[in-house]
């Protein structure tokens, strides 16, 4: 089967590998219908994180049941599944408690399984993949693919913000993610929320999805102006989906007093005072989504149309140009990137 | 009259100053009953916060009211009451939700009024202020004392880190508001208390109000205890009562993935790194307590001799003394100590 492969910074090739096969008896193989680029691969690709050996790259993912093992239960041969960005078991205290992401058996499925490519073994497949109610219409395909990470993160985001009712959200960031926390914080009932977005496009966007407000200033001009519009006081619940030391203290600045921050940018090199967190006075929580916990309720949106978070991929290419995925994605000619076979 | 003054490092006196009048009609004049040295009162006193000008020292008390503002309603003349070491409007946004800390109008009493003193003017008397439901005996004034910063700090940590029925709390730190962090996990219901302590002393008190079990590693080696003893997950509840580099990822590390940390020790010089944070995944709350959204509950719950917060105090001197009193905490010969008149 053909997948792609990251050599280097820059470096992107559609490569050629073995079928992935059951290891496990509670593994299953899936024919992807569709994978995508994610704002994370552009880590390595730009060199912020360090390529040790070749990377099998994606880690979102939709497709077809063609193999399970002997102990898979709720997944069968045919079924139409999505699945998280984490493998997860579903069964431990810690999935339990809902942070699938950090289940005692978690394992990335980016950088090890690679599903940007024909066919991916799914681990821990009950734990792990949802079943559609039946074989999904193309045109939800884009839809059901957000789910397996960039609408999971963003509905995570805004669930660990609080975003509901009578709140002020303010999302820090303007990709895929921090939009899908916008659509989330909508769902959600948030009274107002506020884009912080320089990009006339993703503005667009964002307004489409449910933003009230955008706000263009960054950094500490950033925190001044979303305090200026929340009375002084800050929002009431802040979403960073960007992960670096400006936009994170941006978003610590841009909360209120006891106020919830979601973060949900990969943070690299960022690195937190302490002294500031503390007189800050807010609730966090973060990391990597538990998507798991949240993919039944959105695949159940998505199939009734109550939402909508396909459109956050604005180019779609066949598998085979990928590179040319990873390209637009690095310039920021594309928010999002789906790839197709 | 007479009050604690101190002009640098280890130099702490007793000064005579103009006796403190109302200035705003919504302060509030209280004699001191009883006033003590608090762990943050070690940070300048160490020399590791800057002492720019001489400090008034003080920010716990209680006391009886001599004199009112003429906007001052909940408060009287006579009435005994316990005070937040941070004034509070208790009526705005902020103060509404229960985050008084944080109050639009919030002053810190250390520094500025100085309540290591034979009286005080107490801002916002209605809304930092709580009464008695009378005049208290002699042996509740230590405990009603601990309600204005440790075991209000404490309860605070403890209500952040959500600990309560069936669920583990590790508590880093055995300083006084370590131990009414126990107290408080107890109160709540916690099933298993560890203390993090090394002081056969401090470890007898944690047993006291509460400790299950004591483990004396610290850093990694800490951590890894926390995890042994929780099947390899770390704690549900963890709280951070230091505010040293080591403690607070120490505390980081303690906390199972979802698992809630609550962190109160004031962070001097602690850098988070963002990505280590991220990958714990973990609910944070800390800051300056807000002890004012407590105290009724605490005053009623000592009032009631349900909780004895008081033994934290292992030292009483009279207020001439009181650099005896910061050489002994200084050294780690007492836990707390209590200034009287």
């Amino acid at each position: 089967m053909r997948g792609v492969v990251m050599h280097a910074p820059g470096d992107v090739r559609i490569e050629r590998r073995e079928d992935p096969r059951i290891v496990e008896p509670t593994d299953a193989i899936i024919r992807l219908s569709a994978t995508c680029i994610c704002g994370s691969d552009l880590w390595p690709y730009r060199g912020i994180e360090k390529i040790e050996s070749p990377l099998l790259m994606g880690h979102e993912y939709v497709g077809v049941v063609e193999q399970i093992g002997d102990q898979v239960t709720t997944i069968k041969v045919g079924d139409f599944v999505v699945g998280s960005f984490v493998i997860s078991d579903n069964t431990c205290e810690i999935c339990r408690a809902g942070f699938q992401s950090q289940c005692e058996h978690a394992s990335f499925v980016a950088g090890g399984i690679g599903t940007q490519a024909e066919k991916a073994r799914i681990p821990y497949a009950d734990g792990t993949l949802v079943a559609t109610p039946g074989q999904p219409s193309a045109d939800l395909i884009p839809a059901l693919l957000a789910a397996s990470d960039v609408l999971g993160t963003g509905w995570f985001a805004a669930v660990a913000a609080e975003a509901g009712p009578g709140k002020t959200v303010a999302v820090v960031g303007d990709g895929a993610v921090g939009l899908m926390a916008i659509l989330a914080a909508k769902h959600r009932g948030a009274e107002r929320i506020i884009a912080m977005s320089r990009h006339a496009g993703r503005q667009e966007l964002a307004r489409f999805y449910g933003a009230t407000d955008i706000v263009t200033e960054r950094g500490d001009a950033g925190v001044a102006k979303i305090k200026e519009l929340t009375g002084g006081l800050g929002a009431h619940s802040v979403v960073e989906a960007v992960g670096t030391q400006e936009s994170f203290m941006q978003a610590v600045g841009a909360t209120r007093g006891g106020g919830h921050l979601g973060y949900v940018g990969v943070n690299h090199d960022v690195t937190i005072p302490g002294i500031q967190l503390f007189f800050a006075g807010i609730h966090t929580l973060g990391g990597p989504a538990p998507v798991r916990r949240f993919l039944p309720e959105l695949i159940q949106l998505i199939w009734d149309r109550t939402i909508d978070p396909g459109k956050v991929f604005d180019l779609r290419l066949p598998l085979e140009r990928a590179a040319e995925g990873y390209r637009a994605m690095d310039e920021r000619r594309a928010t999002k990137v789906m790839l197709t076979f």
